[in-house]
């Protein structure tokens, strides 16, 4: 029985607005395991998804070279503010799954929390930081847990922290969220639980761009092959 | 009602062996759409891996900074002849949603067919190229349709075309499995198909690396909000 890697990610735009400031990247790690990547860019609209767009193409282009993750997260962050002078800043969070370290290893530029579970547990974690590119030499927030089946990180974007805002009601309580989405629950299906809420949350019209992205790390049975398997389904506006 | 982007990858090793030679990415383009990018990297094992890993990272990273597709494939077959003097090659398949252009553009160094489909018509194209790396200044072989429901285009690894070679059957024959799998079937559903076809021809045991990449466009019905979802499982040998 070895480990299965299970990555779902589920995102929709702003309500009546064509692009999303998000943007999510999943590769292959050239050394065994893969990435994610999500970045969500200050702003809305076409700035924000250039910006996010460009900080999610460093850190691809880094992350397949080879780098450590601590050092993608530092040059991005480091490439943005030289460039921009502090004036832009989007949030950046990488969620590795590494097979060569056995080890799941989140780095971040968000003041959002990152969502843990792990047997049962919940925990909120490696939040409050400040978003790549407004400081010189920031650093990313990093957490490490060993691969274990059951472990599953979950990290959204600010329209799903923020969903409810605008209708007055108390933010998603991501904690009570987890608690009734069992460990075993495919990442695709757990993402789209969480989504769901939030756009119920906004009125079926979402304030702000909105991603989900779950990777957790379960068994597989090894009997029936091992097949990969990768799927994306976009619908265009 | 809008286009949707339908995107499906089921890969498998070689029997008995832990690493694929075959690399599969896809990513977001910067001017809008999707590019599936997949490399079969010469011989098997790490080497194979480590090459196809390479070609697939150079190819995300131009990419990723929104270079045409035609010189993306032409500066990786350079990159890979320079620095190995034609002594190892790779094929390299760039399949392209550019919703800029509305196209689905394929650039290809591969001498194994391509599958497209569309309005119940199939056809095998853009075959009997070189794989990358081998010759200076080689051209891609590139093939452009118009973006439109119903089309479809299903790229194979070498492990695919050759399965059954082993035990003396004849090679797959993908008109022929194509006429069998409607247009609606989802991109996941259809690579498995194949690839399960493909692992039963040669006796459940894969002799090869075997990828299948299906790349289909469709209607939505934009009722149910436009959510976006990208799944990713990977048993771990």
């Amino acid at each position: 029985m070895g480990l299965l890697i299970d990555i779902g990610v589920a995102k929709t735009n702003k309500y009546a607005s064509r692009e999303s400031g998000d943007t999510v990247e999943v590769v292959e790690r050239p050394t065994g395991g893969f990435s994610l990547v999500l970045s969500d860019g200050q702003g809305s609209g076409r700035a924000a998804k250039t910006l996010s767009q460009l900080v999610c193409a460093r850190a691809v282009a880094m992350l397949k070279d080879g780098v450590r993750d601590g050092a993608v997260a530092r040059g991005v962050q480091d490439a943005l503010f030289a460039s921009r002078h502090g004036q832009v800043s989007a949030t950046l969070d990488i969620v590795s799954v590494d097979l060569r370290t056995q080890e799941l290893v989140v780095s971040r530029f968000s003041e959002l929390p990152l969502l843990l579970s792990h047997e049962g547990e919940h925990e909120l974690v490696g939040w409050g930081g400040d978003p790549a590119g407004r400081y010189g030499l920031a650093r990313p927030l990093i957490i490490r847990r060993l691969l274990d089946p059951g472990l599953r990180a979950v990290v959204v974007s600010d329209g799903i922290a923020s969903a409810g805002r605008r209708c007055a009601r108390p933010a998603l309580d991501l904690l009570a969220w987890a608690a009734t989405v069992p460990s075993a629950t495919p990442a695709q299906e757990a993402a789209d639980s969480l989504l769901a809420g939030a756009i119920g949350r906004d009125g079926d019209k979402p304030s702000d761009d909105m991603t989900v992205a779950v990777v957790r790390i379960d068994r597989h049975d090894g009997e029936t092959g091992l097949v990969r398997r990768l799927s994306l389904r976009v619908p265009v506006p």
